[in-house]
């Protein structure tokens, strides 16, 4: 598959919301701000806003695409400013590219820049209001971006108490990358139908679009994280292997045979020679982790395009270009290879 | 003075705000929300509550003081998020006689904890639409508290990077503090104003009101943290002269005096005997920097109790009670010993 019109919808987005990004991202401290721009302008895929902006046009045409600007800015925002502080508590050296903001402005001003970057997020919702959204949905938009921001929150707690125990079973893990991931693409999803001023049920089944598309594209980052090709990708081989990332191959590996367990706790204990690393590659596929993570990708990634199917049905879709894109991203979440 | 009204009012309201903020503060995992509920849960002064909510109800009456106790912990909650982010950036091992939420907790689930509690700051704010605020107040008061929430991290940009520098003026350290400071206070006070559905110019006089308060405060802390008795602060003597503040009281001392800001320098460096803090403490006094900074704080409260009778002189004051009890506040801020 191509997905030319996602790409096509992407090309026009990207210096779009760039330019509005650096808009609302800007005041004094001067190096606060630096330290607040840097992973944004390190680049990313925007994939946030692409949802935000493509649900906007599908439900109300251009205006409602014009009008979504700012809360599309306000989700890449804000999820900037969850790699911010991931990468303090991570202790990650390079994102993107890039040294990390605490690594280039240290600690406390990185700490600092993700909480401006919380509040610029809410600012650049606010913004709306110029762009002649109704206080109403103002007030659904707010509301979106603070449920979502709670769940990120709540998901980010259960990843680090996970790292702490083999006891977590894959609904545990869906859980946490739905709240940590798939909330805020839900949240986009839902800023696009509100820019539409769409019906509360159109804005919960776009949610729940964007629910899906975010579970399919984490699972399939977590796939890549161990098979995919370091080329595209751009991260070393076996990656998240190295770094004793538990993510739902790992999982699944290890509670399906007890020897695959103890090789990759000696793995995340440190013990990765590049002959384990392979090994523990081998047993996620033999044990069939790998099939069935793809497998749930897959099926995430359809009921996604069938949310979509439905309000087409409906007559609810107003773009055809929009709706197509918005496909092409279900599709490409559980396929892409980076 | 006894500042009765004040007292009363603050015993009405302290056990008010915290149920109805452990509302707010529940959830999963139970960690993490025991982790944001560390510091709330150790006791502060509920002092932004406070101004909430003896404003909403000597502008609007009870009804307005009931609708504004979401507001009120909103306040609070944030106001916490933001101690707990100070103190992994200051390193700090203790507040409120309890160890900080990074000693216990480990720095990332106290950043967590922290982002968690921003958004639920939020999430308060929205609660007010069950208390029947309509939706036009209730996007003025998303708006209050996210123009706070960016100017407290301005603030703290500034303050870590005055840290740095001896080029910093009394200017400077004042737009700092009001940042830092004075921003949450002043919106505390806009926040009780929009529970009471007031005019957008009133809003406005009483979020001078609370500016100015704020920065009395802030004075007096400087002022107590050199100066404060340690039997009634619970800060040992000369505690912000130890830890290197670069507060009013040393700016002003250093720039009146070549050897004083030598002294100064040298003590912030680490070379702090009993006899050079005493030697500092005194040329703090005899450089008129003490006389200074307390003149500041006395002229802010009463340009603060000003603003009040402004509102009283047009009638718009309904309750005398809560109007006294800003007063005394005002009056509290620039005089309190602890």
């Amino acid at each position: 598959m191509t997905f030319d019109d996602m790409n096509e919808l992407v090309e026009k987005y990207v210096p779009l919301v760039n330019s509005d990004i650096y808009d609302v991202v800007k005041g004094a401290p001067e190096e606060l701000y630096n330290a607040s721009l840097h992973l944004i302008k390190a680049g990313g895929k925007r994939l946030r806003p692409l949802v935000v902006l493509a649900t906007a046009r599908a439900l109300g045409g251009v205006d409602a695409e014009a009008r979504a600007i700012p809360l599309a800015s306000a989700v890449e925002i804000f999820h900037n400013f969850t790699l911010v502080h991931d990468d303090i508590m991570d202790n990650d050296d390079f994102r993107r590219g890039v040294p990390t903001v605490h690594k280039v402005y240290g600690v406390p001003l990185a700490i600092t820049a993700g909480d401006l970057m919380f509040s610029l997020s809410f600012a650049s919702i606010l913004r709306s209001l110029e762009k002649g959204l109704d206080e109403e949905y103002v007030i659904k938009a707010v509301q979106a971006l603070t449920e979502a921001s709670r769940k990120v929150a709540e998901g980010q707690g259960y990843d680090m108490l996970f790292e702490r125990s083999w006891n977590v079973d894959a609904e545990d893990y869906l859980r946490m990358i739905y709240l940590k991931t798939g909330a805020l693409v839900e949240a986009s999803a839902k800023l696009g139908a509100i820019a539409a001023k769409a019906k509360d049920e159109v804005i919960e089944t776009m949610g729940e679009y964007g629910r899906l598309v975010g579970l399919a594209f984490q699972i399939r980052d977590d796939i890549l994280g161990v098979f995919g090709d370091p080329s595209k990708t751009g991260k070393p081989v076996y990656s998240d292997l190295r770094r004793g990332k538990k993510t739902i191959l790992a999982l699944k590996a290890a509670s399906s045979n007890e020897k695959v367990k103890e090789l990759l706790i000696d793995i995340f204990n440190g013990d990765s020679s590049e002959e384990k690393l392979k090994e523990a590659a081998e047993a996620i596929k033999s044990t069939g982790a790998l099939d069935y993570a793809q497998g749930l990708a897959n099926s995430y990634s359809r009921l996604a395009v069938e949310k979509l199917d439905m309000l087409k049905a409906s007559g609810l879709i107003v773009d055809e270009k929009a709706y197509r894109a918005l496909r092409d991203l279900a599709v490409f979440s559980a396929q892409r290879e980076k």
